[in-house]
């Protein structure tokens, strides 16, 4: 057990159920939808993940702290938008902290994917280490917008799962390169949070083309 | 082979796959759509609780009964819906039933489910087999309403999820004290399917927040 | 390694790629979000082939190239459309080219995917495999279609999974019967693709009903 992997798990799993919770409070869901939708965003993308591994039954169902995790962080939401009267990200302050958990979250779920896959032994194939680590990254926010009926943030989000597979890349090359896996980690997880955050700050923007006519598909 | 198990799982997957092919009619989709619908919504569930369980192929591909049954269930839908020329919920005995057949097919599947992880040999994680069980129970209509681009029943619909929960607890629990297992499948049902109808008649609510602001999620 | 069949399913990756990147295009999602909807178009439907067959990692991980065809693919679409500054399907020509394209995609995953199922030692289960094979032409489109919030193509267009269906089960017949697997193939694609097109072209209609009455589901 390497105890600074075990709390970032912990840590971005909080941070995935509060962007789940607060997306369900804003779409006026009650505290089930509110606990479920956290619990779905936190734990989405290790579940996948596990599926695309042929690891049966997901790693959620044999740690239920990280589900406990996920319920109280949700809970907490819905008690504070509660005493709010309201929304829970209304003033920049909420907003940056909200974009600061988010990033964390990826960052730590994309690391902790890819190493999954090399503890699987898929350690030789880079690409699906890779792919492992943006999926669980991305998995549980795709989820938790898809059923909230919005255009999923990985496809809408300035440089999002691109940070993902940033983050995860550096982390397989260092580990490959026999660099600490504590210090692997953190390197990686540092690369997506602050990609993702200058790419929020700046506003920095993929090429996207202005449509003028209506595309016609039927 | 346990009969009244058995002709329990007909009863359910004839009511989801009504329920799938009504909402496919309420979306104006054609015949295909209407079939197609009803066999994701009866079927969904348990093939999603497979996968989970790594149990490859999902047990409807050897069973092409249920497939059948809910073929023609949706078709037998299509049929009384063009002899009415529009809807086939437009009165209250309707919704009564349509309602009814809901909650029989939610209580059904969340047994089924849990028993499915127990049988499978996870027994001993109950976490895993109840989680099943609400998975079975709400999983086909999840996919249902995500391809009708509709906001998941489970997270509008007062106490749904958390009914099959409730009975998949009490089910679990009633077979580990070594109750016979017909009864404790009986029992399990019920308590699902009387708290499902309980909270639709008197509406009982989840707390929920009534937002005033706008939230902003950037 | 039948050659016939490879060039097939480079062919349909680059035919389902094109068309997850269109969509995208039309979305006004920037590059990333058209690569990635262009890659999750071409193999999602094998994809999830794969996990229903237990078949982890599943097969795409480990043949990179029809990721990177994939990906070619939906960035030549990208830059035709900055090229054009707007659509890339609103000329008559161009919708002829996309359907068409549609169609072989539809066609050659129908095929492929009912001889993945029959290659992994299900060939004794003729529904398990034709499903499979319709999966595996469908499923790409439905994950594009969810994820940009339409109601899936396949719900929506006349005589589509139906058309991948017929392609599936007569290439199964064909190889049960012992017939050269690339005629077989060749066969079976060439059903659906001519299926497709002309219930397209004579505008064929699966049953409907015009609801008058709104109905209602609570």
């Amino acid at each position: 057990m390497n105890y600074v992997l075990y709390a970032a798990e912990l840590i971005g799993t909080i941070a995935f159920a509060v962007s789940g919770a607060a997306l369900a409070i804003q779409k006026r869901l009650d505290l089930f939808g509110i606990l479920f939708l956290g619990v779905i965003t936190a734990l989405g993308g290790g579940t996948v993940r596990d599926l695309l591994l042929g690891h049966t039954p997901p790693r959620m169902f044999y740690n239920v702290q990280y589900v406990a995790l996920a319920i109280l962080s949700s809970f907490l939401m819905f008690l504070l938008a509660k005493k709010r009267g309201g929304g829970v990200l209304s003033s920049g302050v909420d907003s940056f902290m909200f974009n600061l958990s988010d990033a964390l979250g990826l960052g730590i779920f994309a690391v902790i994917g890819t190493q999954a896959g090399m503890t699987d032994g898929y350690g030789d194939n880079a690409f699906f280490c890779i792919i492992l680590g943006m999926t669980t990254g991305v998995g549980g926010g795709i989820i938790r917008d898809i059923m909230c009926t919005d255009i999923p943030f990985v496809l809408r989000k300035h440089i999002y799962a691109v940070a993902a597979l940033v983050g995860s890349t550096i982390f397989y090359i260092l580990v490959y390169l026999n660099i600490d896996i504590t210090l692997s980690s953190l390197i990686g997880m540092a690369a997506t949070v602050s990609l993702r955050l200058l790419a929020r700050h700046y506003r920095w923007n993929l090429p996207r083309i202005e449509s003028t006519e209506e595309a016609k598909v039927d």
